[in-house]
C-alpha cells in the first residue's frame, strides 16, 4: 500500500534530509525499499509508537518529539550490539502543518545524519497523532548482545547516569519539586527527557564483550528484570553506585535513588560483563560506564544500602498500561 | 524501547501463532529481532499504518482487520517480486479488549500461516486504534520489480478484477446501489474490501520477467500513473478489457469502469511486460493476470473506447488527505 499523500509528505519533508548510503539500493519511492545486509551479518530490526498524551505532551517542541521518535529505537540497537544503518517511519497526523512538519523532521533528521542512518520508506495518514519507527541495523551474529547471556558473577554496568528523564517528568507534571534545582539543572533534566542519547557507539563496542545488554526505557528495576528473567539469575545492586547527574546527586538521596532505580526515559544502556572481560570493560569505557553490582543466582534483585545490609526491593518500572 | 505492556499483550496473543523460521535468531523478547537474510539476496521493507475512521470502520470485525493490516504490506512484497518472511507489529489500543485481540490476531495469524511469515516484533501503547505494520522479504536484486522500468512496447497487465473493493465501500457508505447486485455478491464484493489477497505468488514468478510493477491500493489510474512517472512514459488503455468480477459484470459497465479506473483497495497488481517475455508471460499466467494496454512514450493515460476512438482522461485515485 502506498497512498499518493505519502509521496508528498514523506518525500517533501524527509527525503532529502538523511544521509544516501550506497547500501540502499532501492530507498523512498517504490512498493519496497531494498536493502543490502553485509556479508556474515544479520539485520537487527525493532519498531516502537510514540502517542500524543502517552509518550508525549501535546505542546511538546516537535524537533524534539522528531528526535526522541528516533532515538528510542536506535537505543534498542544499541542494546543488541548492532550498527544503525536504516528507518522507515508511519507518521498518523491530523493535519498537515508544514510548520510543525519542518520542526519535526529537523529533529529527525539531525540524530539521523550524527548516526549516518537513511531513511528508506514511509506511511502518512490522518489521525491522532502518533509516530511509528522502525529501525534497522546489523550486526555479526555471534557478536549480538542478547538478554540472555548474564551469568553467575558477571558485573552489572549502566551508561551516563539515571533517573535524570524520570525526575523531569514529574517536575513537568507538577507532582515533584526540590528546592536545591536551578533553572539550569531543570533546563538539563528537561533536555534529557526530550532529547536522550542512544548509546550506538558503546553498544557497538560492547558487542563480543557484554554477556547481556538491554536499554532503559522502563526503569532499572524492570529492565535489569529482563535480563534476570532471560537469564534466569538473580542481581545485588549497591545503592550507593547508582550514577548522579550532577543536578540529581543535589536532590534527596533516597528520592534520587528512586528515581534512578524506577523512572524510565533514560534510554541509558544496562549490561552485563564476564569476568574475562572485566579488565578491557573497565579500560574502554573509563567514564562512560559505572558497575552497580553483580550477578547472582538468587532469583530477584537485592540491594546493598548504605548501611552493607542487604534488603529486596519489589519496585517496577513504568507500565503503558498500568496507568 | 520496550514496554512491560508488550511483553504481555504482544506475546500472549501474537507470538504463539505464527511460524517459527530457521532464519530467525532472535524474535519477540528482546531489544532487537535478528534476522538472517539469505546469501545474494536483498531485504525488501515495506510500513503501513491503518487508523480507524480512516482505513477501516470503527465496527469491522477485529478478524478481518488483522487480516488486511498485514495484507496491505504483504502486496507491496508482491508488487516487488519479493519473498516474504517476517513482520512487526506496533498497535495503539484504546484498551486492553480480550475478546478483540484475540480476533485480531487470529485473522492476521491465519495470513501470516498461509504465507509462512513470522511476527519477529512489535510494540502496545494505549491510544486511539491504530495498527502499523512492516513488512521484510527478501529477493534477488537483479530480480527486483521497481516501479521505473516499463519501456515503449511493453504490455500492461493486471492480475484478479477490479473495482469490487471500491464498490463495496460505495455500498457501505450507503453511496451508491446497483438493482443488479443479489445479496451474495454484495457480500462478495464485501469480503473482497475486507480480506484482500496479496498476489505474493504470482509476484514471485513476476521476478526477472516483469519490467515495472505496483500493487493498486489507490486506484488503477493513480497507480498506473506512478509506473509511467518513474518510468517516464505513459500509456494505452482498452477499457473493454477491465477485468470485472461477475458481479461487478452485472453493473452499468460505464460505473463499473469508473470503479475499475478510479477506486482503490482492491490489492491486485498492476505491471508491465517487455516484448522478449510475451509468450512465457501469456502461458505461465493463464487465467491469473489480463492484459489491458501497452506502454506508449506520449505522456499520460489514453483510453481506446468502446467505439475504438482514443480519449484522455485525468482521474486519479484516492488520497486519504484529499477527503
Amino acid at each position: 500500500m502506498a497512498t499518493r499523500s505519502e509521496f508528498s509528505i514523506i518525500q517533501q519533508y524527509f527525503e532529502q534530509l538523511t544521509p544516501s548510503r550506497d547500501d540502499v539500493l532501492v530507498g523512498i519511492g517504490d512498493d519496497c525499499a531494498l536493502l543490502l545486509c553485509p556479508e556474515n551479518h544479520v539485520i537487527a530490526v525493532s519498531i516502537d509508537t510514540l502517542v500524543e498524551g502517552i509518550h508525549f505532551f501535546a505542546d511538546v517542541e516537535p524537533e524534539y518529539l522528531g528526535h526522541k521518535s528516533l532515538a528510542v529505537g536506535l537505543s534498542d540497537l544499541a542494546a543488541m550490539g548492532a550498527k544503525a544503518a536504516w528507518f522507515t517511519l508511519a507518521l498518523t497526523l491530523p493535519e498537515v502543518n508544514e510548520d510543525w512538519l519542518k520542526s519535526f523532521s529537523k529533529g529527525l533528521a539531525k540524530l539521523a545524519n550524527k548516526h549516518k542512518i537513511q531513511l528508506v520508506g514511509g506511511d502518512t495518514t490522518r489521525g491522532p497523532l502518533s509516530i511509528s519507527i522502525q529501525v534497522h541495523g546489523h550486526v555479526e551474529p555471534v557478536k549480538a548482545i542478547r538478554r540472555s547471556g548474564a551469568k553467575l558473577g558477571d558485573l552489572i554496568y549502566v551508561t551516563g547516569t539515571l533517573g535524570d528523564a524520570g525526575a523531569a517528568l514529574q517536575l513537568q507534571l507538577g507532582k515533584w519539586n526540590d528546592a536545591a534545582l536551578s533553572v539550569e539543572d531543570k533546563h538539563y533534566l528537561q533536555q534529557r527527557l526530550e532529547q536522550p542519547s542512544p548509546r550506538l557507539e558503546i553498544g557497538q563496542k560492547l558487542a563480543g564483550l557484554a554477556s547481556a545488554a538491554i536499554d532503559i526505557s522502563d526503569g532499572l528495576l524492570a529492565d535489569l528484570g529482563h535480563i534476570l528473567d532471560k537469564s534466569e539469575a538473580g542481581a545485588r545492586l549497591d545503592l550507593a553506585k547508582l550514577p548522579l547527574s550532577s543536578a540529581m546527586a543535589k536532590v534527596d538521596r533516597h528520592v534520587a535513588e528512586q528515581f534512578a532505580l524506577q523512572a524510565g526515559d533514560d534510554y541509558e544502556l544496562c549490561f552485563t560483563v564476564p569476568p574475562q572481560h572485566f579488565a578491557e570493560m573497565e579500560q574502554s569505557f573509563k567514564g562512560q560506564c559505572t558497575r552497580i553490582g553483580m550477578i547472582t543466582d538468587d532469583k530477584g534483585i537485592y540491594f546493598l544500602n548504605d548501611h552493607n545490609a542487604l534488603i529486596a526491593l519489589t519496585g517496577t518500572g513504568y507500565d503503558h498500561f498500568s496507568i
